[in-house]
């Protein structure tokens, strides 16, 4: 599918270099990931050191906008990789209402990018008084939360520009992944096959714009996912919502099939991320029940859960386990974002008061 | 607002008797707070001995759909009022990627109506296996929890047709506000105000039918909250979704100034839930931004946050604070749902596939 869709996409791009910035920078991301795992491995190991001598019993994330969706896909591999049990900050709770919770066994995750928001670094600064070790894991950029935690894992991808996060999301994903895999005792090399599995994906954008015509004309569409890939379904969404403008919502399998259900058909397509492991076959039984609808359903994932897709992207890379998988997968969904953007005549570098927003959100 | 309202808004009904179970589930509202004022009381004391006895240092919160937003609405009571830091269980990573994690000094409320997915029985059983108190806070007829969890919390409010979630949601409310006031060495009796005042908002329902007729063109819609009031947007959004068919979006206040904020305009229109209180300071910064993108706002809340709104509600109880306003301000909001699914010729009483749904999501 390569060239071919490549010319029949290029005639969609309305406006002079429309999205190039962020084109170029979801190209970016084989490199910010190999950067990462070769400039970030030692701090992973440092602070590995610092959480198993602590012990903590319980792990708080803390993350505003999409920063959010790289802190769920943490409490998921913390859950089940660390055994302990985790969960996701409100940052209101210790801002807005002034909680104190007793922090001591607590470790706490600050998950950002830079100018994230006020209350990211003044929870920070409320779980570390409470007791907490305190990590932050982000952009050097991000000074306030930097300040407030006690340790800094440097996500080694800040952005000279305002565009919608992409390597920054998937650089947050892999030092999330890299850091509780120290923690668990690993030593980050199964990760090694990422930037080229990345390149690979990257190379691949024509595929993707070509998957992007199938929803010229769609308003709304649903992004589904289980376990790990929930948080990418997630991302998905308001990826698409903040370039393309697209109403998308993300439902994990589970929830899709209680209410949200009713309001599928064929005006409303669906994209599922199944990439083969746990989660697809948990996946099994939603892709069963929508194609029984007649849903239009695109998945990206393995050919195990091809068959009853109306399109397939197929994601797999060898060698890569299912807890990575997420650090790739989003990769076409940001193209996916960026090609429904400009056929629609949108320039995602610069959404329609991107720049507007004030720092402290 | 009242008569002339109603009458305008009586031939919207476009087939017979279409969503009378929902309005009539609305409306015993009420009644089902009056029911489990009374008789959940005993069971709350006994249990928050139970919890105080145990001393647990962690609150899990398991929940799937839109009992999800009752956990959220717990998650901020038990992180402010109690001062425990509580996170929302991932059911996926205890069953389909069977993680025990060690549960010990962790309190587990699994929130749940009535069939509510398999996997919510099989979370309790694992948390119970790994040490944790778990508590089902549920109506009576959900067995699979109930037999899986060491305590019951029976929430009274059993539906005997299967209805969009109205009284079951806010019986969850407060039974959780109830069970965590008795932990917190409360008698309850603050919520005494609850009955009659959620049937002074049942007796609103033409003041709604008028504001449900400015969104009769509204395929997309924003509703936003921040602190208690932000699982109520998430409800809602729901609600709008299973009901009406419209694609709702929720977002904290905090997060709405990130990303989303770019798709917002007069095409998208926001309902802002804020009433008096922490939440609704937070929230006035929002209000200006959206005032400033002249963004068609509907405000439900105090009349504090009215001066920016094209169209407010105010849902202002003498008495009631703010961390039991969500228990009333999610009843207009039902009737909004309601009213739209009506204007739009669609019976909420029976959305495409509610009855296809398996009882093991």
């Amino acid at each position: 599918m390569g060239h071919p869709a490549e010319k029949e996409a290029l005639p969609m791009v309305g406006n002079d270099h429309g999205g190039s910035l962020m084109a170029a920078e979801i190209a970016e991301q084989p490199v910010v990931l190999a950067n990462l795992l070769e400039a970030g491995y030692e701090s992973c190991r440092r602070l590995a050191d610092v959480v198993r001598r602590r012990r903590p019993r319980f792990v708080l994330l803390a993350a505003r906008g999409n920063s959010d969706h790289a802190a769920l896909y943490a409490k998921y591999l913390v859950e089940v990789s660390l055994g302990l049990p985790a969960g996701l900050a409100a940052p209101s709770t210790m801002t807005a209402y002034g909680a104190r919770p007793e922090l001591s066994d607590v470790l706490l995750i600050a998950v950002g990018r830079s100018g994230g928001g006020g209350d990211l670094a003044q929870t920070v600064h409320a779980a570390r008084a409470g007791g907490a070790i305190t990590i932050a894991v982000t952009n050097a950029s991000d000074a306030d939360v930097i300040a407030a935690a006690e340790h800094h894992l440097d996500i080694w991808a800040d952005s000279e520009v305002v565009t919608p996060s992409t390597r920054t999301y998937s650089a947050q994903l892999l030092a999330l992944w890299m850091l509780i895999d120290c923690c668990r005792g690993g030593d980050t090399s199964t990760a090694n096959l990422l930037p080229d599995a990345a390149a690979g994906l990257v190379a691949r954008r024509a595929e993707v714009a070509a998957l992007a015509a199938r929803y010229r004309h769609t308003d709304r569409l649903v992004t589904t996912g289980r376990g790990y890939s929930y948080p990418t379904a997630r991302e998905a969404a308001l990826k698409l919502m903040e370039s393309a403008n697209v109403a998308a919502h993300a439902y994990s399998g589970a929830d899709l099939l209680h209410g949200p259900l009713a309001m599928i058909d064929q005006n409303h397509p669906v994209i599922a991320v199944v990439p083969d492991g746990v989660g697809a076959q948990a996946m099994r039984p939603v892709l069963e029940r929508l194609a029984d609808r007649g849903a239009d359903v695109t998945v990206l994932g393995g050919r195990g859960s091809a068959t009853t897709a109306n399109a397939f992207l197929d994601v797999e890379a060898v060698g890569v386990s299912e807890e990575l998988h997420p650090v790739l997968d989003i990769i076409p969904l940001q193209y996916l974002a960026l090609e429904m953007a400009l056929a629609r005549g949108l320039d995602p570098d610069s959404p329609r008061d991107r720049l507007r927003v004030p720092r402290a959100g």
